[in-house]
């Protein structure tokens, strides 16, 4: 466990220290159960109340917290506290490293491990994979033929990287993801389903975050690509030669179809299908389960299935609460004109 | 292969015993596919029919059925048949245990194992981890650091427990779920994603069942809850700080986003999705496929996406089924008032 | 690698070859990025254009290719270019085999291995399991007790089989996915879900292909199965005691509730939920995202959630989308009627 004064954690913020700096923080905690030892964030100005009861030993706020409200407290005053707290606790992670390369783990004598990676026992490491510096591998996880891991990447424990995929540095990779599995094409033949070789590669760039159980299929030919700072949620689905741009955000249970390419900076709501063949611009944002059948410019907020512009979207739903009375109205004309009789509304 | 008395049968379920006690039941089957030495149940009046044609070697029938249908029968005659088929069906059930524990299991010096335990081969218990009475870990299963799993709990294969998660009594795991992986928490620098650690914990109380590839993560601070008797299905996504109450049931492909409370007694149907931040109610049930993006009273059923009370969902069905005679009805007033001319429609 | 002669793959394909059938030929790649020793293929006729500049050491072309496209190029010219593509592209497969048994791999001495059965290191192979000729097994696969894997079935990493689970010849199980664990059903005794112990079985036909971390439950009596050819997708979850016939297309997220049953040739897109009990027909295609709530006659075509037949989807999709104008013209009228004030609008 970690134990750092508040002076150290203000450096590491950029913050303005009010109070005692060499009071000792153990752990980072929520406002509410945090007591001593432990600092807590406000993140939230609905949650400024709380300060004056909080057992934390420091609190970090941002600037314009109400000072009356962190008088008499040990205190970390910053610009951004959102920022702050990832900062923060990533101080206080316990992160695995420095187990060397287990005598348990099966390791092919053409693969290249570097010697500051901790393979963990029962690891399974194929011909001619290549395995960087300061990686660390959970037991089970079987690393393919001719895999590549750069530098600082995390892979937990069951994960399965299918031969030729390509992982950046600092990529992490959670329990039972699946990557590099075939790509899902067959070809009817009049009696069969012939099955089409998936023979392209996976490459995640750099920075990537991969959720647990997600399944990211190789390309049948070519390459399927996740690029640079993108992060995937648990449960999600992307078929064969996608490319997803920069600093995206996929949430659970999202499914991309085949040969889809999503931009930069997107973020995808849980859940939320895409279908093949489509291109989605940069910068758009789709609210959960939106369904999206076709090709959606940069910069669109969407929601719905099929997916509409979200004021569009806003705009049907309001009409669709207004169908009993639409109904009402017209059959109110009906009468008025003598189309309908007063007794055969139905 | 377990092989009863029909008398004990009886006894367990407490039922009314009609005909030979002594016949030897070895399995349970459906009544079309059931013959001689096996049980059949009668769950529905529909097939009572059937009961004269089973070839089955006793039948369990609850208390209204046609007795002219069971004489000459081996029956048993219960007040609720499901739960006797419930009871049945799991003394024949073929569970593991007493398989001690395998020296080719990778277990850590500081892991404390109850001797009772049954821990297959393969199996790599962390640091700091318990295990308690008559629990069965089997193969390529990950107990993390500090994992405490309590006795009578079942662990199937190739499931992920990361660090600190706690199991009650009577767990049941399915293959490959993952539990207490990192919630998904980033914040924005400007530039790129910084990653929030996640530095809370994972609770499952006594009595839960977890199905295949589930995925629950851990709180970013504090703990995720499923409490004491939830039953969770196959490929379902449970985000971090969800809570979820007392015998709720979440059917498979269900989406829990993150710090959602879930009530008691809730139901989930299948692919349901829930936003963030809201809360369910005890005793709410929902339909496959809802989509909740608010919080939702004790008591309420619910449907459609974004949901609705189930009998304004209904009645929003059936105002879309009407809308093209709604558009005829509208047409014909605007011909009527000469607002339109009839070679006019769209 | 492979390297073929181009009069080779002709003959495969049974093409006619124009050009030089000497030619050696080691990888297929797309139209843009194939080079010298790559073959590459016409599937779609807008790309006709870029014949002339692929760098492509020959190409396979359908018959009604324009003839001078491919002059002074190395071509086969075949009835079904995509048909081609799938016989070629699985003559580059790099498939493994004939590594033996590995001492690393938990075999019980009452399994059944055959010798020319391939499996990897840290498997685990249950009491009574029988593997077939040929067999491949990957590392962390856990085979359970009396499973059954037939001739030429391959087997990727951490896969789980219960068990008694039955793979019939030529099926192929992607990494992670859970075959025949528990179907989800319990009967509420009043205080606690009583859990029904799952008693039947799963059984795969031949062909078969189920995709990664796709869950297919085992039937609670008699059986779960998937009939001879069907090719499903990953993330796919099938309940128990549900049925599917032969060659159908499960894509990617589907989920199918238990007892339920689906015909021969069906294609359900990517997410489509199906309740519990209901029976689709042959040929019938689903729309992704469907939401099919009831029993689907032979050849529909279907779409949307609630379902409807996709013609009358696509109709009321046009209703939705002239709302607006409808609640104009609906103003328009009630203000001529003197129903309603011109400042009245809503």
């Amino acid at each position: 466990m970690v134990t750092l004064r508040l002076r150290e954690i203000a450096t590491t913020v950029g913050g303005e220290l009010s109070g005692d700096g060499e009071v000792n923080i153990g752990a980072v905690r929520s406002i509410h159960e945090a007591g001593p030892g432990d600092v807590t964030f406000l993140l939230n100005k609905n949650y400024e109340k709380f300060l004056s009861s909080t057992q934390a030993s420091a609190v970090i706020v941002p600037l314009d917290v109400d000072r009356a409200a962190i008088a008499g407290k040990n205190a970390v005053i910053v610009k951004d506290a959102s920022l702050a707290y990832a900062q923060v606790s990533r101080l206080f992670e316990d992160r695995r490293g420095g187990c060397g390369i287990s005598p348990l783990a099966f390791i092919s004598n053409t693969a290249n491990i570097s010697q500051s990676a901790s393979i963990f026992p029962y690891v399974y490491i194929d011909d001619g994979a290549v395995v960087g510096d300061e990686v660390v591998v959970y037991p089970f996880t079987y690393v393919g033929r001719e895999v590549t891991i750069d530098a600082g990447s995390l892979i937990y424990p069951n994960v399965t990287l299918y031969d030729r995929v390509m992982l950046g540095k600092r990529v992490i990779i959670h329990a039972g993801a699946v990557l590099g599995a075939d790509g899902f094409g067959y070809v009817w033949d009049g009696s069969q389903h012939q099955k089409i070789a998936q023979l392209g590669v996976l490459r995640i760039e750099d920075d990537v975050e991969i959720g647990a159980n997600t399944c990211i299929d190789r390309a049948s030919l070519d390459e399927t690509v996740v690029r640079k700072g993108t992060k995937i949620d648990n449960l999600v689905m992307i078929g064969h030669n996608v490319s997803i741009g920069r600093n995206s955000i996929i949430v659970s249970q999202v499914g991309i179809a085949g040969s889809t390419s999503v931009g930069e900076n997107v973020v995808l709501g849980g859940k939320v299908g895409v279908a093949d063949h489509v291109a989605i611009g940069n910068r758009v944002r789709a609210a959960g389960g939106t369904g999206i059948h076709k090709s959606v410019p940069d910069d669109s907020t969407i929601a719905g299935s099929p997916h509409l512009p979200h004021r569009e979207w806003l705009r049907q739903q309001w009409y669709l609460k207004k169908l009993p009375a639409l109904f009402e109205r017209l059959t109110k004309i009906e009468e008025e004109l003598h189309l309908r009789d007063h007794n055969d509304r139905d």
